[in-house]
């Protein structure tokens, strides 16, 4: 008997470390669901037509060790050499502390983007010294939580600018030693806009032509100059100036501030996050305090509580602005909070003393560098530089290319006959001499005479990072409890489920992270040559290959490195194509008023106006109305942009019939991929008639939410599409494959699951969404049912009722579920006073138990005050959530201690407690999930 | 200005990571102190006599950056081949979920040894398991929570033997199938202790010369057989039956208990614990009900809160009992805790279906190794097997090694004629092919059909692993959160500072971290030919060198794996060499009251009899005792045994005088390395007269505590005991280097300290306890300072008087720690009813600060009581710690819930809660600290 082998699947196959419900378990909810298979769920829910015909083959599923062996032999086809690119991205020491217990820490990884305060005070705190250290370092009085690199912060930059310039001037200026990327991404953005760039010489701007300008501080190649001439001259004529600037450069230099700029712009990657071939990385923005409201991105404020201690929160009134109803400008729905966190941490372990320590450090290593070149006749531009300088080197520039790559080094070519180095704090002096020795010269670094080239004028004369944070003793210790205490007070997936509609917050398994550490991975400059990167080629080659089989695509693109970006790229990429045809009228876009707000901003950004479709009684989209307006806009229509799933929870019969339409009427059919974790294996949006989606690999493939950020939103694209993609139209990121370093996680998902996996994941995300349907029927109506009575994913429930029959808000209920030991659900999208419940694949049914009896326990609350047994204003809804504090303190209320703090689904021993109380509400409320408003609102400009 | 190179020295300067109090915090300590300078401080500490003349000088401290690199390279000179060489050592798959959140988790590897029951219930509860797993699968009903290695486990399993056997025998069986260093171990073990040792073939054992045998199962060449014969004769002759077996296979086969076996003994290694190159890894013991409180070891055990409510502890009454007053034969006082918390995880994680399917695997892997052998021509031994066959290759045998290396194999000779081969669960199908290849077979392992060379006789017939722990859900999410609820019941270094006297709970910090999870020194075979082992050896040789130029020693030996198991090495090598010499009847040991327990337990084991000496008022030694007693026995005087500075916290000017008197009379003298936190780079044991000391390199040289373990204890020795190194005389551990694994960290703080940062990190430890006793005076009775006033780099303070005044006892002062947010300090050692406070460099002002003002609150409190303002038996003082449970439950105290939950020193938002109240304390609370009983016990046997 023991020799039997056994069906037993060892934990690291993917059937079992992915998904939730044990088989015991699933067939228990079966039961409770009354159906006799998961097959027979899925037939019940999902509809013949739109099912795919074939399983989906993607090989054999990987074990842990397997894809971990795989994974090792395809980062050895990765080579490390030492890049001394520059061009925005340098070489860094990631502090060990903070990559143990930030980037490889679950508490910090899974955490979700703090829409709920209460429980993200730890994030939130990281993330306003982060943007302290942006506004010091600027010289500017307010900074955003990051946005997503350097070049889309450039694009996004403009566009503020062009809303908030009062000059009415259409063009703008571009300092030619911008990075290239920053200028080829601030051409594909203004180019729909209308916008011309003109891209020049800064000292012949002419600044009556320009709502505004930007300069790159230090200069692609190097140069430091004062732009404060230039800012005058651009102030005069109402315009806006922006500097793009390093911001380890600025612990030395004059700031931008000091220089009279409106807005500064850049990457914080240096500040210790790695290259990773491109990212992911946190861009900064930081502006002038008059300009805050036009500002995109998000940013964190301190407010109170209920009880008047003070509490960090989302100020969200930025974001209301940025993407006002009348026109928005703006797509930006997340940041790179991990990374930003990252960088923050980096600069309190270091404080101004530090990064000045590090900033000089490198700066004199850069002299010696140059002097070394110098005295052996070689021509050094420019004459003041901080980290940067180009060599004059005539027709040798290929030898020396060759000559620095023989000797382990990157450098870069520019122009004909230049070769450009930077430095960066990981420079050793081995590196220096290895750059000598690709120019012929053999000599030894040990010249350690502090020298510098930089001229007294353009020395910073302000302080920096005064807060107390930045001079907390810089032991270990301090930093580790430091970075401890901020965890603990945040409660991420590592804790307990977080069950977000169109969220998906899944698990991130520790092996597909491991990867993300290996210097192979994470060391990659993203303009190191082909032939050095040929790991990333081969893991995107595949990932994007099984990305096509998955959704019916024939190609994808893995540039946008966030979802909106990606919705962005894809509705290029069919402007593109309609352009390229001759029908570059085809401006106007069919959007169902249940969409995701991101839909109908990104349409703006690519010039399209937005036409909203209704939506019918039970919440699909009105075929109706869908088919009067193709039919009206028949001769410009761009296309249609749709979510499948619908972002109510059903699988609408209707789809195949909206992709004819929108084909019949010349348009191409936009199929956002947000839920995609309801379809994989069954469903493909390239079968059902998508012409573009972008997929969100931080949703359904496993990249965590890192907090809020990183994201990759790949698109991808029928055949007749392929010539239009960013790579070939335009380019919409900084880095060539976005946020590179992040795809081995959701390529160690795919491999690890295998089709089959991928499948069975769908169908446990249908079965979990079903289960926690059917146990809250009756306390709660679950809205939007598609055939079969079920839902697909994610489901939404109803608390409008208890407004009136209560006094209970979809917030009551919301900051009770802290008490109880959860996250929320989506609140109020897409429909207010809602909650929208999605438990993906990979909670248990004791996890969804746990949820359903709070839940249910909430619904009794509500009915002891709907029955006059509780008070309407003081009751544990009300007063929720609960901390420690109110346990300490007297207790006058109307119900217990015990009530309050541990009702059903709370741990005892290892409850969670926020430490706030309920955060002042006054702000932005009805935007608590997915950032963009209703698309309403962008009717009347169509029409 | 900016330009102005700082003398700031970035985090990663070693006097800035590791040391806690910052440059300005150490001026306001001094001023505390009313003393001009730190070198004031130490000149008024130090005896001048007994610092060393010349700064310690070892090379320029690393930043981590350099250190990593450097790492890099060196990890790059051991080649990681595939070990097939078995010998209780194979390739494992440790889930990433483990490796990240508990091998690279500060919250489990920075705790301490869970004494402090209240603030330990998860590594409690995890250790819980890994004993309910040995319990298990052996088939016996006690098992403890893990020793140093499975060689010393015998050794253990065979004076357990001795103590509890009926029989009178002196002999002990050992078989020849057992691991050669098992039997090399066990012979060291014997010999001192008179036992004579026979090794054989257990067919022809003799079971009335005998009170115990052991056996391997299945056997180092692979055999499987049952022992149930052999051991029925044991018990035949009153004798003990022990069995030494592979963890794994008892999933399929026959287990111990089910032949009868007294004893179990063996190594979890294989569940997913690398090899390391030998260690760290737990071993395991499991015995008898009847026989329990003859184990060594820790134990955990369930008991009782003071509300009744279920709390883990250390039932210490086992270890009160194996080194019992008369006659203690075992020194062992540490476990391998994280090793033994990760082999029960991997336990949790696959449950016992997948333990099972692991082990079919890999036993159906060797089956199909052998047929392809079989089929041509080889002979392969044994017929039946698990994981190991041998193969006779005749005069071929340095040939085939040889290609086997050349396909990237280790096999293992055997004999002169056969070559052995053990599989794991590593061991991949291209693994199997390169093997036969090296047997000059080409051909494919596609062969799947499951076959077994294990008869039916042989096959388990009960269930294991049955707790409801083991049948956990088994997807990740559930295990994540199951490990994070766990850690977050303890209290570590990582939230709080452990002011453990004796125990140096310094940082450990991330990047002395890191290469331990690297595969180029995890995944070694302890038993790899040395060439591929080239960078152990450059860290070990380096590592030696540079312990020596810090002790004063010329020779250091690795081998220790604990500090316990480094005294009994080093008092085996100072036995030897008088042996050598023809004085092997110097067998007295001069030990002071104050000395550590493990001290007179080691000398015991190796055969000597223990002269107490006496302290003398001021605690230290009373020298005109130790003259006496070195005169009394001049004749037989094998040594002396101290500890430096002393256990009282204090520099005592005597030692040299001590150490003269001692070779005077032909003795030779064991400085005890416990302290040697207070020394490096000021005095140095060798130098003050020391022949051999062992050195806690988890204390000083940061190696984390790992909640109970792992350790390295290794021994520095002057020239003339060279020869007499375990090495040369008789090994002591299971690996030539002990738990080589972990010197990597060691290796990292001593060169990213240099000999500067060495010796800051001393006078800082220093400075910081005399800023803790200054704080504290006046409050608290602070005994035994030294010359100058002054304290080492420990106080301790006397809380006896309390007793009478308020009938506080030092166990109310610990567990109202808790509920300040502290450990306690050490308690009742060296002094009954004292506390010995050793904060270490690490800590900074700020927390010094937190931990004095609740000690000095305590002291309010106290005098509350005892001006009759307080309870005196219903206070916060008995009641605490408090829990969150007392918060929320009726609140009918006399002192409020804010006086008793949030005392000074508590934090408020990030407090920590103890999962449960005061643990029962029937059992052995005398023996709280560092296990071993007073030296007073020792007295009568010698004198």
């Amino acid at each position: 008997m023991p020799f039997t082998p056994t069906d037993y699947l060892p934990y690291d196959f993917a059937n079992r470390r992915h998904i939730g419900p044990s088989p015991v378990e699933m067939a228990e909810m079966l039961k409770v669901l009354d159906v006799e298979s998961l097959d027979a769920l899925i037939e019940q829910t999902v509809p013949k037509a739109i099912r795919q015909k074939e399983p989906l083959e993607i090989g054999k599923a990987k074990s842990e060790r397997e894809l971990l062996h795989f994974m090792r032999i395809t980062a050895a086809k990765n080579k490390v050499l030492k890049s001394l690119i520059g061009m925005g991205y340098s070489g860094t020491v990631t502090p060990p502390a903070i990559q143990r217990n930030i980037l490889e820490n679950p508490a910090w990884y899974t955490a979700y983007t703090p829409y709920q305060p209460e429980i993200s005070q730890g994030r939130l705190e990281a993330l306003l010294n982060f943007q302290t250290m942006v506004s010091d370092l600027t010289g500017l009085e307010i900074a955003n939580a990051s946005l997503l690199d350097e070049a889309t912060a450039c694009a996004e930059a403009m566009t503020m600018a062009q809303r908030v310039a009062k000059s009415k001037a259409t063009a703008f200026f571009v300092d030619r030693d911008c990075h290239p990327q920053n200028i080829a991404v601030i051409k594909t953005r203004a180019k729909p806009l209308g916008i011309k760039v003109i891209v020049g010489n800064p000292d012949k701007m002419d600044a009556s032509k320009v709502f505004g300008a930007i300069f790159q501080y230090p200069g692609t190649y190097g140069h430091v100059r004062d732009f404060s001439a230039q800012i005058e001259k651009l102030h005069e004529n109402k315009a806006i100036a922006i500097m793009a600037a390093d911001i380890l450069a600025l612990t030395l230099l004059k700031e931008p501030g000091a220089m009279g700029a409106d807005i500064a712009v850049g990457n914080t990657q240096r500040f210790g996050v790695p290259m990773g071939y491109g990212g992911p990385h946190a861009a900064y923005m930081s502006c002038r305090d008059v300009y805050k409201r036009a500002m995109p991105g998000r940013l964190v404020g301190v407010s109170i509580d209920s009880h008047g201690n003070r509490a960090y929160r989302l100020a969200l009134q930025t974001r209301e602005q940025h993407i006002r109803r009348e026109k928005a400008t703006s797509n930006v729905c997340t940041a790179q909070a991990l990374l930003a966190v990252m960088a923050g941490m980096y600069a309190v372990y270091h404080g101004p003393e530090g990064l000045k320590a590090i900033a000089q450090r490198i700066h004199r290593k850069t002299v010696r560098l140059a002097k070394g070149l110098e005295e052996n006749g070689f021509k050094v531009d420019p004459k003041v530089f901080f980290d940067t300088i180009t060599v004059d080197v005539g027709p040798l520039q290929a030898a020396v290319m060759k000559s620095a790559v023989d000797e382990g080094v990157n450098l870069r070519a520019v122009g004909e006959r230049r070769v450009g180095i930077s430095l960066d704090e990981a420079v050793r002096p081995e590196d220096i001499e290895a750059v000598w020795r690709a120019f012929g010269i053999v000599r030894k670094d040990d010249d350690f005479t502090p020298e510098y080239r930089v001229p007294q004028a353009m020395h910073r004369a302000t302080d920096y990072l005064t807060h107390p944070v930045f001079h907390m003793n810089r032991a270990e210790t301090e930093m580790m409890r430091y970075m401890r205490r901020l965890a603990d007070r945040d409660l991420a997936l590592d804790r307990a489920m977080i069950p977000l509609g169109s969220c998906t917050m899944k698990l991130n398994s520790a092996a597909e992270m491991m990867p993300v550490s290996w210097r192979e991975f994470s060391m990659m400059h993203p303009y190191c040559p082909d032939d050095q990167a040929q790991g990333y080629h081969e893991l995107i080659g595949d990932l994007s290959a099984k990305l096509c089989k998955i959704t019916g695509y024939d190609a994808f693109s893995m540039q946008p490195n966030s979802g909106a970006q990606g919705e962005y790229a894809g509705l290029l990429t069919i402007a593109d194509y309609h352009a390229a045809r001759g029908e570059g009228h085809r401006k106007v876009c069919l959007i169902p008023m249940s969409a995701h707000g991101t839909n109908p901003a990104s349409a703006h950004m690519v010039g399209w106006d937005v036409v909203p479709v209704k939506s019918a009684e039970n919440g699909d989209i009105d075929l109706d109305d869908f088919r009067a307006k193709a039919e009206k806009h028949s001769d410009n229509l761009a296309g249609c942009m749709i979510t499948y799933p619908s972002t109510h929870g059903v699988f609408e019969e209707t789809v195949i019939e909206v992709c004819e339409v929108t084909h019949k009427h010349g348009g191409q059919v936009y199929i956002d991929g947000a839920n995609l974790n309801a379809m994989v294996g069954i469903s493909r949006p390239g079968d059902l008639g998508g012409d573009v989606s972008h997929l969100n690999l931080h949703k359904t493939f496993a990249i965590p939410h890192g907090g809020g950020g990183p994201g990759m939103g790949p698109i991808g694209v029928k055949d007749h599409l392929i010539p239009h993609l960013p790579e070939r139209s335009g380019v919409v990121s900084a880095a060539p494959y976005g946020s590179a370093s992040i795809l081995p996680i959701s390529w160690a998902y795919i491999l690890m699951m295998g089709g089959a996996g991928l499948t069975q994941a769908t169908r446990v995300a249908i079965l979990n969404a079903n289960y926690i349907a059917k146990r809250l029927e009756g306390a709660y109506e679950v809205l939007y049912k598609g055939p079969g009575n079920r839902v697909a994913h994610e489901c939404i429930i109803d608390t409008r009722p208890f407004a009136e029959s209560a006094g209970v808000t979809v917030d009551d209920v919301a900051k009770r579920l802290i008490d109880n030991g959860f996250h929320a659900p989506t609140m109020s999208w897409p429909v207010a006073g809602t909650l929208m419940i999605e438990p993906t694949e990979s909670e248990t049914k004791a996890e969804l138990d746990r949820f359903c009896d709070a839940m249910l326990a909430i619904r009794e609350e509500i009915r002891a005050i709907e029955d006059g047994r509780m008070d309407r204003d003081n009751n544990p809804l009300k007063n929720a959530p609960h901390t420690m504090e109110d346990l300490v303190k007297d207790w006058d209320r109307p119900y217990s201690r015990e009530e309050g703090c541990f009702p059903p689904g709370a741990f005892r021993v290892d409850k969670y407690w926020p430490p706030v109380n309920r955060v002042d509400n006054a702000w932005g409320d009805r935007h608590l999930v997915c950032i963009c408003p209703p698309v309403e609102a962008y009717g009347e400009a169509a029409e």
